[in-house]
């Protein structure tokens, strides 16, 4: 465990780790060429199962390096989220038949890899703690922002529910459209459809897709999202200065 | 009265006041879904009652807390608030037979009463009370941008009004689409029409829509947007900036 | 003169220059209604001449103030733009058959006296003297900002004049188009036309729009448009947030 | 050379360069209206090898300038820029046949001669400098940045490359779409059609232009689009204030 402790904290091993996470990150991007890199299929495949044991490696390491208590490892959540990734890996090699949600889930893992390289670095992993310690001092600001969503959010679905269920039909989709509006991304469009219902010729969307119960609200629309912009920016722009203020200061 | 203040300082009950408001947000929220929760209609009806009846009770409690002087319940401002939610709550009862705007002002009862959370976290609350107070010390700013928007928006109607009624044909529509240009949003859409007249094959939106008078304005529809896209968001930005370094200085 | 000075710097006259602009400000929104108000036509018209005469009387007022040295009153920058003001619209009273460019003036002066508002108000003609104070010192980031645009907009006519000639068919256009593409405003679009070429399916518009010679740049578009946009929003948010902090400093 | 440095630090020097750069604009200008200024081809053209002459003497004199060490000219990373734009300009000259990707070259270098003026003007040379000074300084908010532009680029290939081909048919159209998300511009368009599928009646495009495969991935879509607009949008703002900031510190 000394010998372990001196390998953990020596630099040679850490800048190693460096370019095996580089590794893995290109043989990422090699794959995402699919078919057309068929012929090294298996020379990459070979690469990720090295890669992915150099990890298991470092794990195992690290743990030892703890001495006779290897479960203080998972003190520090940056040990916490390598030892998930390498986990979740290995479960991907041993249940290579699932499908559906877990295989995007077996994917995300192999990409988070590439993560890694953020807890490598000193001053990436500095820069990231700032960034996340910087988030509960705008906790208020954030319940704040909430709270504003979900009126919104409920009143919309209360409102524009019958005349445009495909931007308010509930309240997931109801959120997600203002969230929408909030980064002022074609949120006039909402609006419209809303002002002088969904089967306008301009902006409307024909019965096929749902506008079975068109509903014109006039000004009242235009009154919500026209608040709503004023109200949601403002509270979104007050949180974004203040996540980057904090985290300036430290 | 003692007891009544008594109870109104205690922590138990905001802490109870709290929850209720919580479980309100969660019936509100449930209640979108529509005919999804139907088996559950009389169930969250139910809720609805007796959450009501809770926050009346809470307005008795404060207002005998006052003494003698009960209306000086009203100096606070969220007093009113809460007072006014509870009345409007109460009338959407007595008549429930009631349609069109008086609807949309009884839901929107209905749901700020989730807004009542804020007033129950101080933290919040003191939040929120900073950014109103910051609004009178950019008031000039205001006043500046109103200024800015009638200009532009009397000029947009008689200059557009006839090639563009759908964004310029009444100084209310005028005020909207300027409004949209000063989000950025799709701006160049609206330029383009004015610019190439309403007719134009890639921007125009045919006579059905209200294009019966095509004129094409060429770089002088261009001019108009493009300063006021400069005046404006320059203005706006100033007026941003400015409530949020009010509202952190304080 | 004597007494001139004394009515100009009382705060009656000034108080009620101030209304009689509000006045002229609803006259003028009035006006936008065009037909729907056509009743009222010859009592705006009448009520127009009215407030163009106190404007006369204020400025001849003003110009006997400064003594035997009338011309003095241009000194005052304000004072030019009032004079202007005054002089245009009475020109379009003797001239009411002009039509074209010159209507436009015309109307830009009536809808101007409302900016005439910023000068009565002294902490709102502080305020914009300070924003216009402001300006020269981010004069050099202007300088580099229009230097960028100009290298871009030269290289963005070589380029994709021939394959998209509705943006970049000459100079102003494709100056405009770069603004446009700074604002961000559905920039992708005209980055897909040049990458794959004006005759696509999704983003082209058709020959009889202009696509007469079709050209696909691929990835050397995106690299055009995506350096426009790193760099040029950078500028502008650089000299923004100059003029902002400038005028905040004063 | 004690001539050509005393030529070379004269302010008539420099001003008659800035005039010159100045001339260069103007013609590089002009010849963006192609066919219809082809009067004054022969013109432009000769004034165009006058200006190129003038910037050849001007990188002579300034190499003569340093004595019998004239390669201590390349020191100043502003003069490679300069030699660089004269020796692609005298290629472009000898060899005019050449086509392709070459003539971009050719082009940029001429219209780059404008941004010479950035150097002959001291403090917009300064203002650069400090541009790009401030840049290493939020080096690791770049890294950062890449790791997750990375990150999401290959997952949105390996998620999407099937249903959104057009968007993430591989990992460069990947990272421009993520770009473009970035940016805010029509982001949602591009979430909807993986929300909903290709071919979905309101956003999807269609067997021909790609849509094979259509897949649905509904709320997963919506997470991955949200989540990357939150941090990407929150590190892109921390990446501008920190260059802002740190330019204005210096
Ligand atoms: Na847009
Ligand atoms: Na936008």
């Amino acid at each position: 465990s000394e010998l372990s402790r001196k390998i953990a904290e020596s630099s040679w091993f850490n800048q190693f780790i460096l370019i095996v996470i580089l590794a893995a990150g290109v043989v990422v991007g090699i794959q995402t060429y699919g078919e057309k890199v068929a012929d090294y299929k298996e020379l990459l495949w070979t690469l990720d199962q090295i890669i992915l044991f150099i990890f298991l490696v470092e794990v195992i390491i690290k743990m030892s390096a703890e001495g006779n208590k290897p479960l203080r490892y998972f003190n520090d959540p940056w040990n916490v989220f390598d030892f998930t990734i390498v986990t979740v890996c290995y479960l991907a090699l041993l249940f290579p038949e699932v499908e559906g949600a877990f295989v995007a889930v077996f994917r995300l893992a192999r990409v988070m890899r590439v993560f890694r390289i953020v807890r490598t670095i000193p001053k990436l992993r500095l820069l990231v703690n700032t960034l996340l310690k910087s988030i509960p001092s705008i906790g208020y600001i954030g319940i704040l922002l909430s709270v504003i969503f979900y009126i919104y959010a409920t009143m919309g679905v209360f409102l524009f529910r019958e005349n445009d269920p495909v931007h308010f039909g509930n309240l997931q989709l109801s959120l997600l459209s203002l969230f929408r509006v909030v980064t002022l991304e074609d949120w006039t469009n909402i609006m419209y459809i809303n002002m002088y219902g969904c089967d306008h010729a301009i902006w409307g969307y024909g019965e096929e897709n749902g506008c079975t119960d068109p509903q014109a609200f006039g000004f009242g629309a235009a009154l919500y999202f026209v608040t709503f912009v004023l109200i949601g920016t403002m509270i979104v722009l007050n949180l974004f200065i203040g996540v980057i203020m904090n985290s300036m200061d430290e």
